[in-house]
């Protein structure tokens, strides 16, 4: 074993995440690191839950990075929010709806699953059915974004159903939030998780999460301890509160958090509704792309993520020697599927940074390129000038 | 609110951490960033064990850093270990004892608490009394660099009663791994975990963690699922395991483990002896300092960690206010008392990088300056000279 100085590869990062991180983050990520209850960082606290606010859309207190990845935000959720013996539905159509049932049940919860096919929207009259099947549920939990699938489900109606029956909502924004329309307050959620290294194109490390007033009160109202000491949001809001005084709880990610800062200030310079239409936007040119190659979409049209599009693999093409030529000739990553559909599908993700035509044109030209060559079922040649024409049109 | 980019104010790092970040460490964290599953990290990752191996003195296959600060890492420890109704003796003299407590209570264990004054080691004639009366416990934890209070441990007898008494041994050194002797596979310990932001100078948010194959065979055959998805021992290891194939589980956080990985690296030249003689030496020369202006530790001289020196505040100085002064002037960050000795000390780190002859200089000479102008009852003018001598002495 070598152990010298570690020099990354240079890569375009087209998978599921992490995105492309831009040189102006990771330079942020580079300054000299202070303390964590250094009078500068308390300012810098209290900016990042003001842009944090602002890329979920919503005026709750109680949105904060949580000093771990978004499968600690997940878990944030579940263990404030769940104590033993509550009922939870669990709507699943990914591996993360999987995840929030196991979740579920290492807090000594419920879980009542709501299934749904991979690579379709989470069904809102399976859920109201669920809903009204099990009166006593405390909780719907989904994910809004799959990013095992590329599926977009529509969480405004699964929220406006779990208000109905009185149960609280706990969403999986990992990969919509700051890629898509998601807006926390006006769709009345309760609990959200994300991650930065998706459409936030910041590294990653670190789960934004926001509870509703509703949350609250439930976490303040509970009869157990949160059984995560470190999870504890009664304790982490005694360091990230709104008081000057800030009790120690633990030593946060002083640099991480410069980062995320620098993503979040760069999505408000761009404004969340131009990324959600640059999103989009690119998407549609890919997909154009892609289609006119001849790869299908898993998803259904009016579900497909923009960040996120998985397709199937064409016949004649090797999953595992495709993303290994992809990363070695043209130092692009692609997703590789994830589960059930592991073998089966590429991720290919246009997220955050990473949503940019040069990165479509890349992507478009080095599949073409090693799809040909190794003798795969698709229309070379036809990708690039259709995407082209698109972008054109868009410009025109 | 400005929400402009943040540019933090430059400091000289001397509290309990995150110590003084070297300009190689924090270069090394701003590298592009690569996917979490490049074949790339993995190699890096690879490395990454092999380094901990070396900076824990362990041969154990399951030593990795967690991807969340120490007292998640502590918080892993316990999930993996402790099962509903097990019996652990916690030793608790300063903060992070009581830390424990509280996370054997929410993994539904009982705590048997062995007391000992915050400054004061732990007892082993105390541990040894508890091992005897409870025959039935299953683990010894303890705490063996106290950053609340500065005091040192003797973890390896500890651990040997421990064996002795067929417990296993959870040992917390946050604030000892690369600052102070330890050696975990000739002491026997069981589970240990530390932070990145101490003694290896490294940014914070990162824990490193070591189990040995008798806490690995405990958590193979547990009764219980582990409370905890994110903290899964089992589940972790499918991705940082030693197969060529790695499963995911979440997202590392690339760039933390490129800072890691460096900061290992810089460890590994220096030598561990080396490191432990170093903040050895720069001790002996603060002390010589401290106590020739006339400040007293709070921790008895054979117990003292050489990487963080509490000393009590003198008459006649208001705590925030001279820290402030500090701060402000001289960019100068030294600890405050913690717990039950908030507002009675000061901890003053020489931890890592920040073990250094300009930092002590630094930290004498303001600490001087700010006490003098301010009218504490010091012997000003004495410390510098007296450091000076001492430090003249060790290099003839």
């Amino acid at each position: 074993m070598s152990q010298t100085a570690f020099h990354p590869p240079l890569r375009t990062l087209m998978g599921p995440g992490p995105s492309d991180v831009p040189s102006r983050i990771l330079e942020a990520l580079s300054r000299p690191t202070i303390g964590h209850l250094d009078p500068a960082f308390v300012e810098l606290m209290d900016e990042i839950k003001a842009l944090l606010q602002y890329a979920f859309q919503t005026e709750s207190q109680l949105t904060m990075p949580i000093s771990a990845p978004g499968s600690a935000g997940m878990e944030a959720c579940f263990v404030n929010l769940v104590e033993p013996g509550d009922k939870v539905i669990v709507c699943q159509n990914g591996v993360f709806g999987g995840r929030m049932k196991e979740n579920v049940e290492r807090c000594g919860g419920e879980a009542v699953m709501v299934m749904d096919d991979w690579g379709k929207p989470v069904d809102p009259q399976k859920v109201e059915d669920a809903l009204k099947a099990h009166p006593d549920a405390k909780i719907l939990a989904f994910v809004h974004a799959e990013t095992s699938t590329g599926a977009l489900s529509d969480a405004k109606t699964l929220a406006e159903l779990a208000r109905r029956h009185d149960c609280l909502t706990i969403v999986d924004a990992v990969t919509s939030l700051g890629g898509c329309e998601l807006r926390v307050d006006d769709w009345g959620i309760d609990a959200v998780y994300s991650g930065t290294q998706k459409c936030l194109s910041c590294v990653p490390g670190i789960s934004p999460v926001s509870f509703s007033e509703r949350a609250q009160h439930v976490i303040a109202n509970r009869t157990h301890k949160v059984q995560s000491w470190f999870l504890d949001m009664n304790l982490i809001m005694a360091y990230w509160g709104g008081s000057a005084k800030r009790a120690y709880h633990h030593t946060a990610p002083v640099n991480a958090m410069y980062a995320l800062h620098e993503a979040l200030l760069m999505l408000k310079e761009e404004g969340l509704e131009n990324a959600w239409a640059r999103h989009r936007e690119n998407h549609h040119i890919l997909r154009t792309g892609l289609e006119a190659m001849g790869l299908e979409f898993i998803v259904p049209e009016d579900a497909r993520l923009p960040q996120l599009n998985a397709v199937s693999i064409p016949a004649g093409a090797d999953d595992a020697a495709v993303r290994s030529r992809l990363l070695a000739d043209h130092h692009l990553e692609i997703g590789a599927g994830l589960g059930d559909l592991a073998g089966k599908v590429w991720r290919i993700g246009l997220m955050g940074y990473a949503s940019r035509i040069e990165n479509i044109t890349l992507c478009l030209g080095a599949l073409d390129a090693v799809l040909s060559d190794m003798g795969a079922a698709i229309n070379s040649g036809a990708a690039l000038p259709a995407a082209e024409k698109l972008l054109a049109h868009h410009e025109a």
